[in-house]
């Protein structure tokens, strides 16, 4: 493990089923159970080219990195939070194949090819700018990560296409009452919804986290629903299933 | 209970939740789980009118008549199919607000008003005519039941919109892979698509019913993925929740 500087109220943190460090802070945003989900639900590419979009402090693609030989580009506006994705990937000596594009998601097809892109991961901001599930009173970091201020669902899918292969993919993790909107937007701009998760809190309550891969230029139809993912049995405690995404296999 | 001519090969079966007893003939299309959970999934109007479009032998209107004071109208262009329905609604002594036309769903406008209807049922033919899933050595009878030969999801929703009132809802069990045709199709007819839930054979397995309720003029967005509904334990058993459907509460 490489000495990397910690800066004030910063703290490292792993999952332990990835192996993967990555450096936190509550002053920011931290990554939450949505990007973990997010990581292991997509088939990965072995090797080739993932960009991890609306990046954050780098989580997806860290966590996935673990999994695969590609090339990972993190892809995040804000400087901060994208300095501290820069740092965990030189804590894990991951510099050879991962790295960090700072600017803003309409941008990135001035720094990779189009067409180039085999997978795109994005844990996107949740809310319209007009929500009422909008907090005002959060800080400026909070509230670009969770309302759609810098980006939208449409920027996001214009420029997945852009940078996607032909049948490559993306990867989103999002809020079910947006699905219907997030498929349309989806598929104007080419991209065919195809695999489609729904996580629930517990088991006897409706989804709160919605998992969706779409393929570009995918043929319409034939979409599948995987497995409930549950994430509490009754008492509270995690599930096999999310234990096992945590801590790996026992 | 009336005494009812049964015809030859007819039985009758009972689902103990709902009291009702339903006349079958395994030479035509028996009802399966998936009508018992369509009649079970959405919110029933206490009165006003309910359709049940594609009705077979009336299972889905007779199932939920035991849950409302509603009028019930069977809607089934197959003569055998409907000619069970009619006999099963005098055997249960709903004459009084259980009927039947026996017609295409297309003509159910000169049968009834338009905006005249609160909920729509409908458990329909669940595969195009050019599936791959087709079954042509089957009898007419399943022929028919099974694929979109006498009507189709336009049709359907089409007929849907001229029958239900504003706000007025249409519940359908159909497959999930034909899940983002269907949303299309309702929202074309406006029908709102607000409630949905995935049906898995069991909990490690892909959805393979899916269960949507649609509003008329309905608004855009908020929709609401219901807890999961699983149908079988590891061991092949019955879930409890699937128990509870079919024999009620302990």
């Amino acid at each position: 493990m490489r000495n990397v500087e910690l800066k004030e109220n910063e703290r490292v943190d792993e999952i332990a089923s990835s192996g993967v460090k990555i450096i936190q802070s509550r002053e920011v945003f931290s990554f939450s159970i949505d990007a973990i989900l997010l990581a292991r639900f997509p088939r990965l590419p072995s090797r080739g080219q993932i960009v991890d979009m609306c990046a954050g402090n780098g989580a997806v693609g860290l966590f996935a990195s673990s999994r695969t030989k590609a090339n990972i580009i993190e892809v995040e506006i804000q400087e901060r939070l994208a300095d501290m994705a820069q740092r965990s990937i030189e804590l894990n000596d991951l510099t050879s194949r991962m790295s960090v594009i700072t600017d803003n998601l309409n941008n990135t097809t001035k720094y990779l090819n189009t067409s180039s892109t085999d997978l795109i991961f994005c844990n996107p901001p949740y809310f319209k700018i007009d929500s009422e599930d909008s907090h005002i009173n959060e800080s400026h970091h909070y509230t670009l990560a969770r309302h759609e201020l810098t980006t939208n669902l449409d920027e996001i899918f214009d420029t997945a296409k852009k940078l996607l292969k032909s049948n490559g993919h993306i990867a989103m993790v999002h809020r079910p009452e947006r699905f219907l909107e997030i498929v349309d937007k989806m598929r104007a701009n080419n991209l065919q919804p195809k695999w489609i998760q729904f996580v629930y809190p517990k088991a006897n309550q409706p989804a709160n986290i919605l998992l969706i891969d779409a393929i570009k230029d995918g043929r319409a139809g034939g979409e599948i629903f995987l497995p409930p993912l549950v994430i509490h049995n009754e008492d509270g405690s995690y599930t096999k299933e999310i234990d096992e995404i945590y801590y790996g296999k026992h």
